[in-house]
């Protein structure tokens, strides 16, 4: 038995409370190593003849490279829990492993209270907690200034024709506003979306607007709070949410805040508002200086690192966030650079909007593995970059093994609480990317199965805005052109399979979410995916191989990309199909 | 190279801020698998020709029955750092470990952004802050009914008489109070006691005082406020610091609060200040049942659990918090059952108290591994039973071999933050236990060398009040016994050894809270402990095999339990020797 592997952690994705006083259970051990694990558990301050009061065999739920996982679903009567696991290996061999590590499997060890592992009283206010919405949402990211020109009269000056062909530049405006998405909700209704994630829309200088100025102003070329107030108006009457961006690493420039640093250097009001090194605060190269008299985002002086432990900074932020909130009724926050913004703030942050509004959705920009985020007292989720790293390298570079693309998405299902997978923000690309189709050059087939696979994910899926129309887009900014609003027809096949998919996520979301899932390699290079929920089977196969694969089932219940004919399904390469069985 | 045992995670015990700019990355590997590693690191932002700008070798710091772990400590220009591991193994096989896992040892690996572990930005107000004296400080825990009677006028109706031959029975009253204390004050600080942990003190009708009546009253059989300031001054004067136990996990059944529920049931005002499953409140078995109709602590139904989330509950245990340091200045605050408690109420305990006093010590009492309450955000210390188990395994009940003793140790060194280790509550025995003597059997030489073990780990160290007395008693109630007074005399050999030790640890504190560690069996059953820092080393030896141990050293510098004969220093069985070097 390979004793070295074995992890487990209480109060961590490996010992929490789900949800409805359901506590899970998991731990980790070497692959193929271990055939039994039983989970001994009880109430701590209960020990008649053994230290604990029942058992209960655990599942090995996924497995990758390295490691099995299993997990086991327990409740307890008295919100409290002591648990030790009883490990068998494939020789027979048995240990014990609790909170002092490996033991011998004696009755003694069993017995020894100091062994077990706790968590000692299960209160609901530690729990992680998610909004019910989110895991049925599908969401569409917009970046306003290029998705749609509803008012041109308030466009910037020089602002370039609307056309899908040009390339956009750093410093090109083209006139998307507020009006222009109010103009096309029912066009994304249609496509079945239910959830909006807008770039930041506050007052900047910027296309981007990641440069604030005023927090409590919509960008003049964007719209107004009317405009604002009527864009979340008429969404929640199509039942779609309203996300924002809440850049709160730093702010622009021209603020008033850091102009008055730059003004009145060391006797500014304003100069604890940062991270300041020196005074005055040099100026010259702006976009992209390592020897900056303060902290900003990189090294990009444009953007002033704001100071977010100073409790007026603090005070300041959390009245924007529950200003938007209060005011027009937002019902998610986007958290720009978030993981470069301290823990103590986001605690307060969650504190305070969740206390305007309990079923907000918080949902925090972070690339990397996440869990001292996600614990329960900070955010709901992250943008989930690996799994799009997963998924590109996989559908849209080839770059990867089967076996191993296997093993990334089975590993990453391990890495947070069950509820936060649940909410997981899934995507392929965004504003901060190139766009799939150009990762995936230009082949349009990879594309689909890429979002097939993401649309069958546990969590929350999102689009980027053109994905649907096929815009392609290679690294900020070009991955920022304008909605090739020309393409949209009756008869787009991109469009019409992005509608089949959405439509398909919401009928089987219930089963992804919460039943069990398998991957496998069934033939080389070919993917089986199947979720098991409550009596239903949800399956998918995906060709990644160089031939066509054969399925006995004469039926697509769903989405197909092969031909059927008598019993049988023929998946070309690049194709898939995803059906259902219910018994 | 056995992949699966290697661990590690960012914002953890394995890679925080230590002090002064100090970051310190840890990394765990399979025993004896790996032969260097090697920490490539940079700004997450700077990208010239590698992505890491620098580069620096692990020290292996120690090791236990299964890992090796290794550490090194680094400081960044921009507070942001990105990070991956080089691991060579014995037979010259390299890999990279990083936030993606395990991948192979090329340059695009190590250039490939999303392979490295990150501390995005590194905050002052994430960091696990220490208060700086609590690790030059020496702890003296005191049961207040049974240090000394200093005012015989308010001691309880029935009071036994002082006499320390008598088994305290559970009821039993002997007159201990606040001025007892005071009374002895000179003794502890001629004892070299830097730290007095108090029992608690407040309003409540048993005499362990674990079930508050009135959290804002010294107990009518302790003394007033007026004795207490007095307490807490003179005890300042001396150089000591004060602490005082936090009963917030439960109240007393004789509360105003819960008899208001017992009354008035659904009706009362303070029904949600508990945990009630249905009305009325039973009240049948107060010492044990496990029909309780609310949740108590354990089963005790005397001690009726408080809803800590409940922002009213908390108010009130948060204005009691800050109250005695504010009206009293004192120093510290001992958390009973701290790991019953919602985090988030243990996170704003943090803030009030700190925000009235910066230094003031937070000590939770934990019985097992505490990494969730020892993040920054609560606890600064835990009571380390699992050490005095180790200890008290090896030394007092010899149960232990002497290789597993050190693995034990070593494995229980990297549990936490270097500066949370610094200030942790290392302590043998206390109210809840048996007394070390007994522990032993009487063999108060075992007792000496689990004390001076103590004395020389990480930490601060704690005697149970009448240790140094040789005072005996088995579990509660026995472990209460009156303080033995009458063995106060100038050749009590046990109180001048605990005089000397005490003595011994003030002078090397910064060797063992600063320095690097190594334990070893140099001779069968005999352990070396060394601690090397800035120039100094600390030595001592510990004799548990069956045979005298010869060590060719003629000087016996500190505290010695061998006899010296020309250059040559003999350890007889169950003796140690503690010695010093300066170069």
């Amino acid at each position: 038995m390979e004793l070295t592997a074995i992890y487990h952690r209480p109060e961590s994705e490996y010992a929490y409370l789900y949800k409805d006083g359901q506590l899970h259970i998991r731990i980790r051990t070497k692959k193929e190593d271990i055939k039994r694990i039983v989970l001994h558990y009880g109430d701590p301050f209960i020990f008649i003849e053994d230290l604990y009061e029942a058992t209960k065999e655990m599942d090995k739920v996924t497995t990758d490279d390295l490691f099995d996982y299993w997990q086991v679903s327990v409740s307890v009567r008295h919100a409290r829990i002591q648990y030790l696991f009883e490990l068998e290996d494939t020789a027979g061999e048995k240990v014990l492993y609790g909170d002092r590590g490996v033991a011998a499997y004696t009755k003694e060890n069993l017995d020894f209270v100091m062994n077990g592992f706790k968590l000692p009283f299960i209160h609901e206010i530690d729990g992680c907690a998610v909004p019910d919405w989110v895991a049925q949402t599908v969401w569409y990211q917009i970046f306003p200034e290029r998705f749609a020109n509803g008012n041109p009269a308030i466009s910037p000056k020089g602002v370039r024709p609307w056309d899908a062909s040009i390339a956009p530049q750093v410093l090109d405006f083209f006139g998307g506003d507020l009006q222009g998405i109010i103009d096309h909700l029912d066009y994304l209704q249609e496509l079945g979306i239910t959830g909006l994630y807008l770039c930041p829309i506050f007052e900047s200088p910027s296309n981007h607007k990641y440069d604030t100025i005023d927090y409590f102003e919509i960008d003049r070329h964007f719209g107004d709070k009317e405009t604002f107030r009527q864009l979340v108006k008429e969404a929640h009457a199509r039942g779609m949410k309203i996300m924002l961006d809440a850049v709160f690493n730093h702010i622009g420039y021209d603020s008033p805040q850091w102009q008055d640093v730059v003004k009145y250097g060391e006797d500014s009001i304003y100069k604890d508002w940062f991270h300041i090194k020196e005074f005055p605060v040099s100026s010259e190269n702006l976009w992209n200086s390592r020897d900056l008299s303060y902290h900003a985002f990189a090294f990009a002086g444009y953007m002033p690192k704001l100071n977010t432990a100073n409790p007026e900074v603090k005070a300041y932020l959390l009245k924007v966030a529950t200003y938007w909130i209060e005011e027009f009724d937002i019902d998610a926050w986007r958290l720009d650079v978030a993981n470069e913004i301290d823990h103590q703030f986001w605690r307060d942050f969650r504190k305070s909007v969740l206390a305007k509004k309990p079923d907000l959705y918080i949902l925090g920009e972070i690339w990397h593995s996440s869990q001292p985020w996600l614990k329960g007292d900070e955010f709901h989720a992250v943008m989930n970059y690996p799994l799009s790293e997963s998924i590109k390298d996989y559908f849209l570079r080839r770059h990867k093994e089967t076996q191993r693309f296997i093993w990334e998405i089975n590993s990453q299902s391990m890495y947070y609480r069950q509820q936060i997978s649940e909410v997981m923000f899934n995507l392929l690309d965004s504003h901060d990317t190139e766009r799939i189709l150009t990762t995936a050059k230009g082949d349009l087939q990879s594309v689909k199965s890429a979002l097939a696979f993401l649309y069958l994910q546990r969590g929350t899926p999102c689009i980027y805005y053109g994905t649907e129309l096929a815009l392609i887009g290679g690294p900020d900014p070009d991955c920022r052109r304008v909605m090739p609003w020309e393409r949209v027809a009756a008869d787009n096949d991109m469009l019409n399979f992005m509608k089949d998919l959405i439509q398909l996520r919401k009928e089987v979301a219930g089963i992804i979410q919460h039943g069990k899932v398998s991957l496998e390699e069934v033939e080389p290079d070919v993917v089986a995916v199947e979720w098991q929920h409550e009596g239903h089977l949800l399956k998918a196969y995906f060709n990644h191989s160089k031939k066509a694969f054969v399925l006995e089932r004469g039926q697509a219940d769903l989405i197909s990309h092969g031909t059927i004919s008598d019993d049988r399904m023929v998946i070309q390469p690049n194709g898939f199909v995803i059906y259902r069985e219910d018994w």
